[in-house]
């Protein structure tokens, strides 16, 4: 407890660590000579000249008759002239060498064959004429690629045609990651509670591999400062850089700054960013050693703000990402100052311009990045940015795939799933879902965040669905319906608490798992409850609350709740017991104008399609009567 | 003769054949599961579901102790609490099972140790805090990825947490190209005049990996229709697309279209494109069997405008391009109408605009595609576009990359290639050269299309070099010199005609190769000629232009000429002799506001360094005496 982080703004530490690692030579190029039909992005580091020109002949450019120029200079389509073909003339293909004594080449489409084995010339041609001569591409000697080029696929073929058969490149940077912990197994084995699994060395790996490295995956070491000393000694000839995951924030396990201390030296314990704070950079036997944080966003945020410009720094090349933009912030972010705040989010299109929706900031949350297409950093002298400002955002994927999402927020259903692998199967269109439940769905298609939200909203005083909520923010609506679905209590299998309806969740020992507030599932249990009279307070579990049926299912399967609200689908997919409560109507609210949407007019072909409505009703639990009508509007 | 080529619209081709391979199946999807780490790239052809929730169990968030939130309700600063680890609180580590019992976590660093054995609790806290619950990530069940999409580098880490090992991806598109021709020998070997090296199958290997296609290089088939046929048939059955590369123009040995003929069906003979002319698509055995043109130009368009939106269309996904810029054209390009026309080009930022410069249109000039960094398409329906006018381009290059080019045009001198290496290395800027000689250089500055020029104009009258011919174009410029250099007559080694001077090259048996109009060293070569009364047009070979020193030296070399006027450093290169005729100036030519460009300064500081000039006084035939220095300014 003794070792304390401090905290270093990220660029400080990485021009630290990268002038001292321009002491140790780190950047200076390694070369390796590689064939040539291997080297593609690979990067050249010294001028590439070509062995031989090209062509290395005087070939014909053209099929047709090689001829000596100067026997046709009086030809005219009034006075052709005859050449015999073998002796005044010769059939060459294009890129056949031309014969001795010729000097012009007329293609087979200029002349006119009068009898076997003449031809008839009608009109003159220049010495030269559909010649490629000897180095017209280009001479021995030229510089083909510069030194520090990336070799490109097309670059493979006059690489070859200038008798390049190798090529030197810098030798690829070779990382060790070293995975440790006691807690942690194989990826590959099933991990017991308090297990976990060596996700990070794949994921680090294959992360690197963008930027160039070569990642060897380390046997997983157990915390024992010793073993882990000696695991970096031994290695460090080896490789190009040490990277320790994780054992390197503060804890009770944690030796990587130790360990590094003792073999070299530690010059930053503790970026002033977020995520990425418990990170080490160090320098041992001349080698940069690197102590990588252990969450999954932290770890990739440092690959991105560390190693990443390590190898451009290299390589002399820089690894683009796919440029910045403008784009609205649909949530507020508030940032504490004195930190880089990292919000790795997801961009779509709406409404003519870019929507920013930043995903969830939990560095330990994976999912994160299966969903991110775009990186926000507020910078550490700011607290943040409100809701609907415009931000600028690194893209990290190209603008064009940004233009192919479809944006769906509102409350969460599995159809929307299945939406998608039919619109990306047969449009090219990806739909960019979210979950913020049906009141912010309405909200959000108010504020044009997004194309569309599923909402099912009931009116307690109405007894219908959805129109009065969307009525209260906005106009020129369309309510769509997706789908009736059968909403009911989720249970374990067998149903062992004896659970036959909402009076039993007041029952002293039934545990309930909630959803969360503003969501349509929400707002049918209220409903429900007043009904009949039943007290949300005794309901032991009410505050915990899950975004998804899937999520609220999952805790039942898991045992952790005895039961919950949600969807039948759901319960079906974890094999659970499903007690019926009523049928819902689940819609898709849009704009009047969306309707004009292309993707939006794909979509509502999806759903109106027999293949699309007999997969829903296979599903179970799921009514397609209305499926794909406008069901509302105003 | 008989088969002649009708041409169509390459995007009424293109659906024809996709309507037809849509008929046998092609684009149906094919999976095959792969690890999940060997993933990278691939695209999903389900919706990836996760096996396990992530966490998979409770656990702790921090490095801290692990409490009853209960316990701690009373906490104050001014009332601590005590609690003894092992009893009433744990340790735990980011990441641990919280144990049994406990229901919150305290941060090492919020507890102060009064003793050993006890932590003092400062402030309460609620259950659930600290602690991240099973399925805070994700439930398993629940979609990671939808169908038909490509798994990136980070979506690795969250699919192995969610237990999936194994991924079903859509199987690689298999092609088998098959190089033909007599004249073609494979690459490795050295090849006779007349042959050709196989380059193609490599190079058009290594575009189609881009577009996700797994390519088999078949040996090289001779020109024999029967041979082709079976090689065809034998394989047609294992493979997804068929390329016969060349044959498929209507030339002697062209039996590609009457193979596919006897196999099956050809749908498209001739595109009525620009390169890519000569191209076949066809189907036989419910298989895409395509005729690919020889040229490397050729080959790469069809390509792209064939191959790669088969493999989009089966892959349900773009392999986008840098996207689409406009961009200030640097020559007049006439098209021929009926034809759409391609064109490849350099695209760099001058004067804050981009200019695009045309590169040679030869389908047989490889060299074109190591330079071009962007494609221009004129329409069938145009006759082409004017110098200075606006065109849109689309960028094979990211953007930012295309930020990092510095353009010099004018004269060509290889103490370019060396700046280039020098400014890579350092500041990873990319020198972007043209060679179009000193005058059009001169007005490429003035038009604002290349940021400088080289260039070495004699002025007759004065004797001084450059200042007035720039006089005559801009104002505000300034002239830096690069350096001195030797101007002599390149001979065959051992000078077997025994040339001395200029008067011997009006001898008889005397053959000479010319630099181009508007170059330096034609200006100067006149200059001399003119001094010494001799007469151009009795220089056998005057006529013959050539457009760098080095392609002069190579015809020399290569014994197609017995000299040439060029620089002291090529005749080195090709170890040829030299006959010295004058020392000349070499300078850079540029706007007097360009001084203050960034890349420009850059490059001022490489000519001024030592390390720079020596490696130029090195080459031989060089004077630093002025490097770096303004010697003109106006």
């Amino acid at each position: 407890m003794a070792f304390y982080l401090n905290q270093v703004p990220f660029e400080e530490a990485r021009e630290n660590f990268e002038s001292e690692l321009l002491n140790v030579n780190f950047f200076h190029p390694r070369e390796e000579e590689i064939e040539t039909v291997l080297a593609v992005g690979r990067i050249t580091c010294k001028p590439v000249l070509a062995k031989r020109s090209n062509p290395h002949f005087n070939a014909s450019a053209v099929d047709g008759f090689a001829v000596r120029a100067k026997d046709t200079f009086f030809a005219r389509e009034t006075s052709p002239i005859l050449l015999k073909v073998g002796e005044n003339c010769l059939r060459v293909d294009t890129g056949d060498l031309i014969p001795e004594g010729f000097d012009a080449v007329i293609m087979v489409e200029d002349v006119l064959y009068p009898e076997p084995g003449v031809i008839s010339v009608i009109k003159p041609v220049t010495p030269g004429t559909n010649i490629r001569f000897i180095g017209e591409d280009f001479n021995e000697e030229e510089v083909l690629l510069p030194a520090f080029a990336k070799v490109k696929p097309a670059d493979v073929g006059a690489l070859l045609a200038g008798g390049v058969k190798t090529l030197k490149v810098l030798k690829k940077l070779k990382a060790l990651f070293i995975p440790t912990g006691d807690e942690i197994v194989p990826f590959s084995e099933t991990p017991e509670p308090g297990q976990i699994p060596d996700t990070n060395s794949s994921f680090i790996k294959a992360v690197l591999a963008e930027y160039g490295y070569e990642t060897f995956i380390h046997p997983i070491v157990r915390d024992d400062p010793e073993l882990l000393y000696k695991t970096v000694k031994d290695n460090i000839e080896k490789y190009d850089v040490i990277i320790i995951n994780a054992g390197s924030s503060a804890g009770r396990d944690d030796y990587a700054a130790k360990v590094i201390e003792r073999l070299g030296r530690v010059l930053v314990h503790g970026l002033a960013t977020k995520p990425g704070k418990p990170t080490i950079l160090g320098i041992a036997g001349n080698k940069p050693v690197i102590g990588l944080p252990g969450f999954p966003l932290s770890a990739y945020l440092v690959c991105e703000i560390i190693l990443k410009p390590l190898a451009e720094k290299y390589y002399k090349n820089e690894f683009h990402d796919y440029g910045k933009i403008k784009a609205t912030l649909t949530k507020t972010l508030i940032s504490t100052t004195g930190v880089d705040d990292f919000v790795w989010g997801k961009v779509t299109r709406v409404a003519g311009r870019y929507c920013f929706t930043p995903l969830s900031r939990g560095a330990s949350v994976s999912s994160t990045l299966l969903k991110a297409n775009a990186l926000l950093r507020i910078p550490r002298f700011s607290e943040g940015y409100k809701e609907g400002s415009e931000v600028e955002i690194a893209l990290k994927e190209p603008l064009a795939e940004v233009e192919q999402y479809l944006t769906v927020t509102g409350s969460h259903d599995l159809l929307l799933d299945l939406i998608d692998s039919f619109l990306r199967e047969k449009y090219g269109i990806k739909l960019s879902s979210s979950h913020v439940g049906s009141l912010n769905g309405i909200v959000a298609v108010e504020k044009n965040y997004a194309k569309l939200a599923g909402v099912h909203l009931l009116d307690p005083e109405t007894g219908e669905y959805n129109k009065s909520y969307v009525e209260k923010r906005l106009k020129g609506y369309v309510l769509i319906n997706l789908s009736l679905r059968e909403q009911g209590l989720i249970v374990a299998r067998g149903n062992p608490k004896k659970i036959s309806g909402l009076a039993d969740l007041v029952k002293p020992g039934v545990t309930f798992v909630n959803r969360q507030k503003g969501s349509g599932t929400r707002v049918f249990l209220d409903y429900l409850l007043k009904k009949e009279n039943l007290n949300a307070r005794e309901i032991s579990g009410y505050d915990r609350e899950e975004y998804t049926h899937l999520a609220v299912a999952a805790k039942v399967k898991n045992g952790l709740a005895d039961c919950g609200l949600g969807i039948y689908a759901a319960a079906k997919i974890f094999d659970l017991d499903f007690i019926p409560l009523g049928e819902e109507r689940y819609d898709l609210l849009l704009r009047e104008e969306t309707l004009e949407d292309t993707q939006v007019k794909k979509l509502l072909e999806v759903i109106n399609s027999q293949e699309f409505k007999k997969e829903v009703e296979n599903l179970g639990g799921y009514k397609t009567t209305y499926t794909g009508q406008i069901v509302e509007k105003g």
